[in-house]
């Protein structure tokens, strides 16, 4: 089932709605023009994590796209509601959303979600995923010069990451990393790309330049923090298809799949490491309870 | 007020659905993906102008997307349902929708909304626009190699046309035309760019080569039928800034606005002529009936 609560001045903890039922105006720009944010989290035991995290983004997305949302007080009272309104579950997936609202009436639209999530994220953590690299058509230095482009916002607007991923499975991959027309590692669709690499017994832990334009990642960001307090070195690209080839590991990240080990790249096998993947997703999970 | 169709295999004609009230889901990836295409015409006294145009970019847009969407005999059934369900009008704006639907469901989302056409673009006809030139951050090639960019697709996830008409006001301007990152002009958020030269009494009118990336207009279309057939030369680009700066009147042309006469690029004054404005609206007018 899902539980969906509406963001309601006249209801301080969030207005409980049917999920079954329709809820949206057809004329809400949320789905006339994709023109909205959101953030996706994972709640385990009725606790959702990387909760500062996911509402600090929301804030940045919302600032970059002019968009005036609740305060994050509102969004974690509608997120214990909607948590409380759901079934008892070990893991449930917490989205949160806002619309620029009907056009004309400059109120935006803004909602949680709460469902279970789906199988094919867990499977894929154990059984890994094949990748293709796919052009994202931008270059890396375009985002900070080009800030229409809301390449440091998560939009509504997922077109494209949508594609991209219909066009990896026609060609019978897993998932996508995107690359720069300037040959720079950007991200995956819904996911952030990291790499590590053993060297004389020191450990490190590599993702890409966030000024190349890619979203700044929860799950990388928590897991930053316990890495290095683990002994972990750590490195912000730039980054080049040939590090993916030439590291121990290659993981893509997310908020629900967690580490999902990449085990090909364009269909070439590269190396999974089973004992870092627990290492790391251990300590991506202790970095995500805040 | 605003009419809603929706398709609807039970209905033949479309099922007429209240606008004042929530119609669609809350997990309808048209909103929580911007999974989705659209089109939107002008209807004249009840007609729809290039109604063929429009449905067959749908088409096409539903082609690059991967999405089953219901035929054009369909389209046509409720678009007359609600142009005969709206009070008369001489201008009503008629809007095609079609969305993945609710994830995991299968089926599309599909709507019409007939509703009254805005004040500004009367007004924007008039007293021409002000415009800036804003980086889309693609080269003119990419279209062609990254199908997964959706270039040619009239998609629901508008955020970056958006953002970049809020940017374009901020800066006192009305209104964007984009550019790639290899200098070539491209298109406008929500218009196509046309130019007309005229030297030694021969007169041209050109518009960016297609294969550059941009969405095949349909009112550039339907002018340069009839402009051919009036004697005017037809160009398809690459044109560059320089060649805007070059013209004799520069316009962005679409479906509810018509001809918006470009009057300033990046604060630089720029030709505007009221007789080639009307000579082109009226053969645009004439190309349109079909």
């Amino acid at each position: 089932m899902t539980v969906l609560v509406f963001l309601d001045p006249d209801h301080e903890n969030g207005r409980v709605a049917d999920a079954s039922k329709p809820q949206l105006m057809a004329t809400d720009q949320g789905v006339t023009r994709g023109d909205g944010i959101f953030e996706t989290m994972l709640a385990v035991d009725g606790t959702p994590r990387k909760l500062s995290a996911h509402l600090a983004r929301l804030a940045a997305s919302a600032e970059a796209m002019d968009l005036v949302i609740p305060p994050a007080p509102a969004w974690e009272r509608a997120i214990a509601t909607a948590l409380a309104e759901h079934p008892p579950a070990t893991e449930l997936v917490v989205r949160l959303l806002v619309t620029r609202g009907v056009e004309g009436a400059g109120t935006p639209t803004a909602w949680v979600q709460a469902s279970a999530p789906g199988t094919s994220g867990r499977q894929q953590r154990e059984t890994g995923i094949e990748v293709l690299l796919l052009d994202r058509g931008y270059d890396s230095s375009v985002a900070e010069r080009a800030p229409w482009l809301l390449l440091g916002a998560k939009t509504l607007s997922y077109a494209v990451n949508m594609a991209a991923l219909r066009y990896a499975k026609k060609q019978g991959a897993d998932d996508v990393i995107f690359t720069s027309s300037d040959g720079r590692v950007l991200e995956g669709p819904t996911s952030t790309v990291l790499i590590a690499t053993v060297r004389d017994g020191v450990k490190t832990l590599t993702t890409p330049l966030l000024e190349s334009g890619v979203l700044p990642g929860t799950s990388q960001g928590a897991l930053f923090k316990t890495a290095a307090e683990a002994g972990w070195h750590l490195g912000y690209g730039p980054l080049e298809p040939h590090d993916l080839f030439e590291a121990d590991a290659v993981w893509l990240v997310s908020s629900i799949r967690l580490m999902a080990p990449v085990r090909s790249i364009d269909g070439k096998e590269i190396p999974v490491s089973r004992e870092l993947t627990e290492e790391l997703t251990a300590l991506l999970v202790k970095g995500s309870r805040d």
